[in-house]
């Protein structure tokens, strides 16, 4: 039996480790019978008890099996390894995040270089000195009531919700509130939900996984068909009022009305995704559509685009009778929200630097849109954008003449550009549009991707 | 009309929120037609144009509507907001947190006035200053490699799992591990997983939410019955091997293999829950079961013992075959875990502090257990201590003629002493035992829970 030791750890650890490395890698297979640990000793030069030590950890451990009279053995169900196959090691490269292109205008997420770094560390340590060991532990399901009532504070004045905290969940993420909900709507008795047919595929899927049927709104520019929801029978239905993703178009006044009275009359829930509610760029956002029924309209905020997506932190404002099965839900999905982030996340907007970075960023964008308006104003005359001055996204409608989205797509990859365009969300207009997002690159980037733009709609 | 206009917010703020707030409280019913802007101007004192203002943005939101020849009125979907009941601001009181007696020696959470406040904010100090923009967008849902390669080392060192980066699953804590592994099995066909009799009832609601069936397993001093396994039809086993939670024990070397060939034979999985492994105060720690089969054992792990619950992070080294069904499941969980965590606690186990921590909190919670078993030996020699030295709760059997585990919670709860018992776990045995956790008070307040324990359980 040939062993190699390392001489660094010590002498029993190491001779284990030879050991599980042997019937790792096949060549001692099972079954097969070691030495005495009297004669390995020899051979190795070391203390017998030391072999006998390390025997003992791998029968404990199940790689050895020493019975009287038969010896110690090679355990019949240690099986060497097998290499991990290069499929799983690539299969998921840099998923949804980045681009081999040097600039990136597709939308969906804010400016990571803005990230605020510097407070996010100073929040944390300011949380860290101030919270009470319970927050450690297994707390309060629906999240740190520090974050729920600065949350619930900051959402009446900046977005016009009516926030109690004890009606706010805390969940990680967009991605998972939407899916908590799904849940209890399905567990509820609801069978089918009603979607704006233009937005991420991933919102449909994950209703879907969670037990809904999903149905498709026609969006126009008046903003999710509200008017067509009585024929669909759904449950629930899900929005975008103050700014429709991906045709950057708000939700009428009427409409607005039209959905809480579908609410109303059905005894539908109108979940409210608000994920950019606080860019807007030409007058005072509309406030929160929740703030006119809070008890039929759940509110969904997420900090994803005022701060950054991986913080995963978002919230839901509830109706009341909602509360319960949806923090069972989530004690399911996580049991709670991860503890410090949240701290830190209520320190910055109670302390004033969450405010402060959202007004900050919200004139980077506003300035950047401007930007991008009067290049393509003058570049690419022929085009047309559209979308109220909000978020961080423009769609750029093609006139008859130019090429088509999917061409444009193509030339804007060849001046290095990553762009996508409305098919992607479900757009099913013959010519397409493009849809910009132009607060996806950092700042030193912005006018060279702008550049590229307007170099591919050139006419 | 009567409006109350704050004097300090801008004067057509105000008469927002004043006009909100009357539709909120009912003094304006859905349908009442305000007075014209240029009188209600004149009413109260302001420039037309800032009533004209107030009443576009309140239309816009769906509180008004405006139409043509009947002037602007309440619109009829808005509601007077309901006040939240008590009862859900009342649901959820410290929920699995805390205690309103004075000592706590529950089992389930570590000594949560240790978690490394300090050395947490100083590697999150480290992880912002060194992590790329990309990390704070949509990255990997299988977690951030620095993490994922910061475990697999730590993992091999320590545990002696087989974890190559790739095939690590971070998630936001266990009981979402397992509710995703729970959901994989059944939607590759699984219908049935055997768990250990004894342990936390959680864990089973959990799995039965994601699909399955599930059965249990008898477990006695050698861990849980493996031999009865083949009886189930089980398609997965949950496993405790290094400490049976709650009776303590190890899994014999004998049942580990037998786990292993159960799997190799049916096609089963197990998954190795090893929640407290890095604690063990007698000897080496028995290293992972998964080890011995990487293809078949899918390794659990978490910060909750070593660390604190809150963090909320937990890994899965998953069989190959798993990973792409896993990380869908994940997707739509909560699409990837909050990336400042995963940075700060690579930080701490990249540069040694996570093993100086774990080092630390092994020799206090070794000489915690150390006093516990002399106390009672001196104070209460009719019980007897079981379970190996490990973790950080303790198994206490009651002999004959003493009263039985409810009797013995009650006295303890007299005394100050929040301490629960095997029943809680499932235990069925007619005496009881205690189950106690000596992992849970703060150091100044260990002795005197002591103390108490001693108290009730004297003779």
């Amino acid at each position: 039996m040939h062993l190699e030791l390392s001489s660094g750890a010590g002498l029993r650890s190491g001779l284990e480790t030879a050991l599980r490395d042997a019937v790792r890698d096949g060549r001692l297979a099972p079954g097969t019978r070691l030495p005495s640990s009297r004669a390995l000793a020899r051979d190795l030069g070391l203390a017998r008890n030391t072999v006998a030590e390390a025997y003992g950890q791998l029968v404990a451990e199940g790689w050895l099996t020493a019975r009287q009279g038969s010896g110690t053995r090679v355990a019949p169900g240690a099986r060497p390894q097998q290499p991990v196959s290069t499929s799983v090691a690539l299969a998921f490269p840099d998923q949804a995040a980045g681009t081999h292109l040097p600039y990136d205008l597709r939308p969906g997420k804010p400016d990571l270089s803005s990230f605020p770094r510097t407070a996010w560390v100073a929040a944390t340590r300011q949380a860290m000195a101030k919270a009470p060991h319970d927050a450690f532990g297994y707390t309060d399901p629906r999240g740190r009531v520090e974050l729920r009532e600065a949350l619930a504070e900051y959402l009446s004045r900046v977005r016009g919700v009516r926030a109690n905290p004890d009606l706010i969940l805390v969940c990680t993420g967009y991605v998972q509130a939407i899916g908590l909900l799904g849940r209890v709507l399905a567990e509820r008795g609801g069978q089918r939900i009603a979607v704006e047919a233009l937005g991420f595929s991933d919102t449909r899927t994950v209703l879907r996984e969670s037990g809904l049927a999903t149905t498709d709104l026609p969006v126009d520019e008046y903003g999710a068909d509200i008017g067509s929801l009585a024929d669909v029978g759904a449950d629930a239905v899900l929005l975008t009022p103050a700014h429709q993703f991906p045709s950057g178009v708000a939700l009428s006044p009427e409409r607005r009305t039209a959905a809480v009275e579908w609410a109303h009359a059905t005894g539908g829930v109108v979940i409210e995704d608000d994920y950019d509610g606080e860019f807007r760029y030409d007058r005072q956002p509309v406030g929160a559509l929740q703030g006119l029924d809070p008890a039929n309209v759940v509110y969904a905020g997420t900090a994803s685009k005022s701060l950054a997506p991986g913080i995963r932190l978002a919230w839901l404002v509830l109706p009341e009778r909602l509360m319960e099965p949806l923090v069972r839900q989530k004690r399911f999905a996580d049991r709670q929200s991860p503890v410090v982030d949240q701290l830190a996340l209520a320190e910055l907007i109670v302390g004033g630097a969450y405010d402060r970075h959202v007004r900050r960023m919200r004139s980077r964008y506003r300035l950047r849109r401007d930007r991008l308006v009067s290049a393509l104003a003058t570049r690419a005359p022929g085009v047309r954008v559209s979308g109220i001055a909000a978020g961080m996204h423009v769609v750029v409608e093609l006139p008859d003449g130019y090429p088509s989205e999917g061409e444009l797509i193509e030339r804007a990859a060849r001046l290095g550009l990553a762009v996508t365009g409305m098919h992607m969300y479900g757009g099913t207009g013959e010519r397409g549009a493009l849809v910009v997002g132009y607060g996806t690159p950092p700042d030193h980037a912005f006018s060279a991707a702008l550049e590229a733009l307007c170099a591919a709609l050139a006419p």
